[in-house]
């Protein structure tokens, strides 16, 4: 009840940006969270769709979800061509096919001047999400990567603390991100997200590490501002047949001498999304958990622990801009898939201080994947992280 | 990632209903919650809104909303008339005006022929929520009351496990909800949420007991399917000048010799919006925190206790129900809410088995107010509780 | 591993006082506790022992434990005799025994010359505490009852702040004391802690509001030096046969306007000894719980909350007094109760600052039990309780 | 108060075995926790002393707690020959010297035929250790190393859980251990326990990894019965001027697939004594913190955790073994030093199921304290561990 309220109840004042997806249709899951993200702020209208590969399924899906039959199209090439054509045409395309489809899409859309919003991993190739980060660069359009947990408005809190040098130099990064759903072999039952998921075809070279282990070492370089120089990373697979790593440990070396560990795992029993990350600085600590998200642990040298919560005392300027209710009733992941499409609306209006996750983040995310599944395959040794561009860390 | 995904993702599918707002203006808080909650799950339109008692700020705050400019009105009893004369005109409204007002703004509504979603509590006066309660019973049209914690799927797994026996005949209650917010005179310092909150005129003779102690009477009520017979209530007022309880302790008694706790204050430091639940039986115990809603702990008789939670083992066909995304990732207080509008949707589309709290349950919670008042004032001595009609717990 | 160290260490450095036992034989288990938590600081020797009302199960029992069978004696007349006539005698007395028994054993222990050290509650009816109180003070010798709770270091913490002000005037005090074990009636299989404590003649009036329910009792007081002026309190039995209360429901006035409640309960699953105690002020809040006993809640006025860990920053001089290790490191049940035998060797060796809890304590307690159950016999009205002595919180 | 009493209360039947200490003098912190730990149980009886290196200061120490002044001697060399020639001299010896004492006083004490209780880590050299374990092994007495976390009830019900399959194969293990009290440059300011836990001479060649990695490596082997084939350490220095390691990211690989991860700091703000493990098997999870040490989570494939409490439901005979009171009422880090003693007792007394972590054990530590410095050393690489003998883990 204290007037903690961000700035997100603003965005309706101006008119919805038109949205399109690609992907999404019936029996998806990460479809749905993007459109009630989208929804949730009253910033985008959803207005067309090509929701699956299958042409029948993709116009069925649009209506179900209640497209306007003529805007509910068979493929996305289709949709990015008869869109261009109309006056109140699509202006930007969330893309949220398995992972293998991501990059033609997104160069397509591109190519149709679209913003685009772009699942995570960005692609499955490195080469791939090279020539995305260019072509984002030269259209002039946002590219925003959902890595979601960046939207939380206490994972945007520990970013200013840790900005504003309150726990001083990093020396210790711990995050991990434990699920215990893939425990055993699901994809064997023909549970559609896990099969995709452990298919090499559709996921890429990465099972736990490009699934989950990308959000970590996102999470962790949004919150810290670092980005390692090198990995080294004992990617496992513990389900019998399984053709994808399912654990995933990972140690981090940063410039300057700090340290990182970085755990993924689907074989962690009693996890669900249990993402957690801890900064360890010369004069202060900081903890936050996905699962408990309102909630920031902050341990100042010397004194006791505090606990930061959204919408409470403590909670700066970066944490408020991101808060649509008062502190104890709980936002959520929901809340924090909103943010990011708030985020990008602000970017897509010419607000110069919007932060989410761009290209640069994506392009990493992948070079990051690729460097573990090498140094995995190499036994387990250090491989050199290419630097981001100068832009990575929004 | 594992199928546990409610229906809430299906109201799409049918035409939105036309929704227009009474109150909820600029500087206001719940308004926007009820729109955003309203939007989630898409099964709504917001298309007018009468948004202040100040006609030109009624106006503008409309459209600072987005509504469009003819629909943005300057008063109710304009909209009303005016929506009844459109073809498409609006079909439900919520009530969101400081507690006074809610009567008349529902009398009108109903007189109009809407369907009503009224904030809580439903009014100040007990005869005001009778003959509202007479009212809808004889209008045929769905009347709400945003009891919003009921939304929560573990909410409702806590329901359908006491319902279904498996902690047995209900033997203690104890239900509080501890705000810190008013541990000061905030009210004085023009604080608008404060200064209405205490003011008796416009939030009735119950202040922390009328403003929180009724969610929590409800949340108790709804979980348990209990009424008590008797309460006995020491309300106190702990900040020099206000003129309404800010503390309230209460005992409840149970037909069945079951006993009952509910504890309602505003001057708890550290407290922001806590609302907890238990209820004990002879085979079982049950707990659960709004700051945590994702999870319920249950305890079996002679067990070790086992933690419940949204998306996950041992969560049930009411919980998947209204659950939207998997577990996990936390679903909080918009979801909730969302789910109260989402159950709305679908009793005004005729269907038999929506759950949400009814017009009889926002008379059960004034007459709740009524008689905590009158203990109090008679020296914190015992009170009985006029039965709610059969009806009163959905 | 910080020179947080307390006071406990030093105490072998004087000779051991000769400690004898009344009660806790074969099958008793607080005698255990008194003895493990007598040895801990090394500041006692059990020196003799009637640990049964059974002479041959006494004198076996002594034995068992490792006394010279010359000194486990019989009975405690004989016992108290025996020593009296030893240049090296007992000098103080646990008195472990039944609730019942307290009374005759404790005026036989003073009239021997003896320090007592008895459990709680003090006695089953006033009129014996009272005779107990003024015997005690005409001795000359230490009489403690082991309300043990007052020996955790975050109690003694919270108690320090209160005393400074930290959390300003008290407004609201909430104490609990939950328990599960009770659940069903398992004084009918034979078990015999359940057998005595449900059974009037041996444990008074009171069931659950003299096990625990006094435990809670004390601890408020202990913390906020508040004495309530009244009481109201539903006492309820819920499991069949039951001829004691096993769930306590209490309102508390204090003078100045504070209100409290406590809640004692012996049929609440999920809970073992789940004591918890928030206290409220004008400027701050405290919370402490019994099962997570070296963290205390701290929310000051408009801050984050944090947690004072024994050991750790923010715990002041009357926690380190009684701390024997470094912080993270837990001190439990045992340490606390060996804190309160520890500041009876200080007392008995005439150290003026020691903190325990007094015979004005245990009388304190049993006329709260007697105003429980007089308010509960009355149909749950306002009992006055009488002023303790100006010595009731130590 | 159920009957879940544990072993240890028996110990007392039998004569106390005569127990002498090496080591702990003023200043001191192991030796003082050493002693109540002998002390709870009753099964040891302190007689004599050599408790610090310069002999004025190790008879005047042994007289402060409480030794005869005849039995406080000036060295160890000379209190084993005094008591070797007295019929009641020391039985068993407890060394808490620095780590580089512990070998010449452990071979001394074997040489007088005592049995030896002896801190960790057992040698600063591996070669040391070789040489006791050899020597232990020939002597017929008992050697214990006082991995004293393997004490804990819940430990216990963990290693009980996984050896009884419930978990299944196990596939990866988590383990932590995290302090912050040496983030700044404490040894700098004169602090004992600092300046000789950072000085190579007294210490070892391993910093944070030999003083606490080595406790978090013996518990994750003590609870899984696994041993790592090879480890892969990352050991940095975060504070200026030390000259060991203050942070150290350990990998572990483990016969037949299973990887593990070991975290051990002393810069890591907002931790005290944060050891933990999480242990995830084929068909389940385990998880244990020290910090809460009466709580095992335990989550069966595809159901909801559990709780499994210390003196509660689902606790074992491995827990109710070493269990002192009821569930509820914490048992700390003394009573699991005191078990550690407790079951030394019963291997002195020669019963044949005594679990105490052993020579080898010490053994085991010593050589993966020397195998992360080599790992670390040659650029964080993978170093074999040699297999421990068959023995090992007790």
């Amino acid at each position: 009840m204290r007037p903690l309220i961000g700035g997100c109840w603003g965005l309706a004042e101006m008119s919805r940006i038109r949205l399109g997806m690609v992907g999404g249709g019936q029996g998806a899951f990460i479809g749905g969270v993007h459109r009630m993200a989208a929804r949730l702020d009253d910033a985008f209208e959803m207005v067309c769709g090509a929701l699956s590969g299958d042409p029948a399924r993709a116009r069925e899906s649009g209506v179900a979800i209640g497209l306007a039959l003529a805007r509910s199209y068979s493929s996305y090439p289709e949709m990015f061509a008869a869109e261009a054509a109309r006056p109140d045409g699509m202006e930007a395309v969330a893309i949220v096919t398995p992972n293998h489809l991501h990059a033609p899409v997104a160069r397509a859309a591109m190519a149709a001047g679209l913003h685009v919003i772009c699942d995570k991993p960005m692609t499955s190739e490195v080469s791939d999400a090279e020539e995305l980060a260019r072509l984002a660069a030269a259209s002039g359009r946002v590219f925003a990567v959902t890595y979601n947990y960046s939207g939380y408005a206490m994972v945007r809190q520990a970013r200013a603390m840790v900005a504003a040098g309150v726990i001083g130099a990093i020396r210790v990064v711990r995050v991990e991100y434990a699920q215990g759903w893939l425990a055993d072999a699901l994809e064997a039952t023909g549970q559609k997200q896990a099969e995709w998921r452990t298919d090499p075809a559709r996921s890429g070279a990465g099972g736990a590490i490009g699934d989950i282990g990308t959000h970590a070492f996102h999470l962790a370089g949004f919150v810290t501002g670092l980005v390692p120089e090198a990995v080294l990373a004992d990617l496992s697979t513990h389900v019998a047949g399984r053709r994808l790593d399912d654990d995933a440990q990972v140690l981090l070396r940063y410039a300057g001498g700090a340290r990182g560990s970085l755990w993924a795992s689907q074989v962690a029993h009693g996890h669900a999304n249990d993402l957690r990350l801890r900064v360890y600085g010369a004069s202060g600590g900081l903890e936050w958990r996905q699962e408990e998200p309102d909630r920031l642990w902050f341990t100042p040298a010397g004194e006791p622990p505090r606990l930061v919560m959204r919408g409470g005392a403590g909670a700066g300027a970066e944490a408020i801009r991101v808060t649509r209710i008062p502190g104890g009733h709980p936002e959520g992941y929901l809340e924090a898939f909103g943010t990011i499409y708030a985020e990008v609306a602000r970017a897509i209006r010419g607000e110069p201080d919007a932060v989410y996750p761009t290209v640069e983040d994506g392009l990493a995310g992948v070079r990051f994947v690729a460097a573990t599944v090498r140094s995995s395959t190499q036994g387990a040794t250090w491989v050199r992280l290419q630097p981001a561009s100068a832009a990575s860390i929004a």
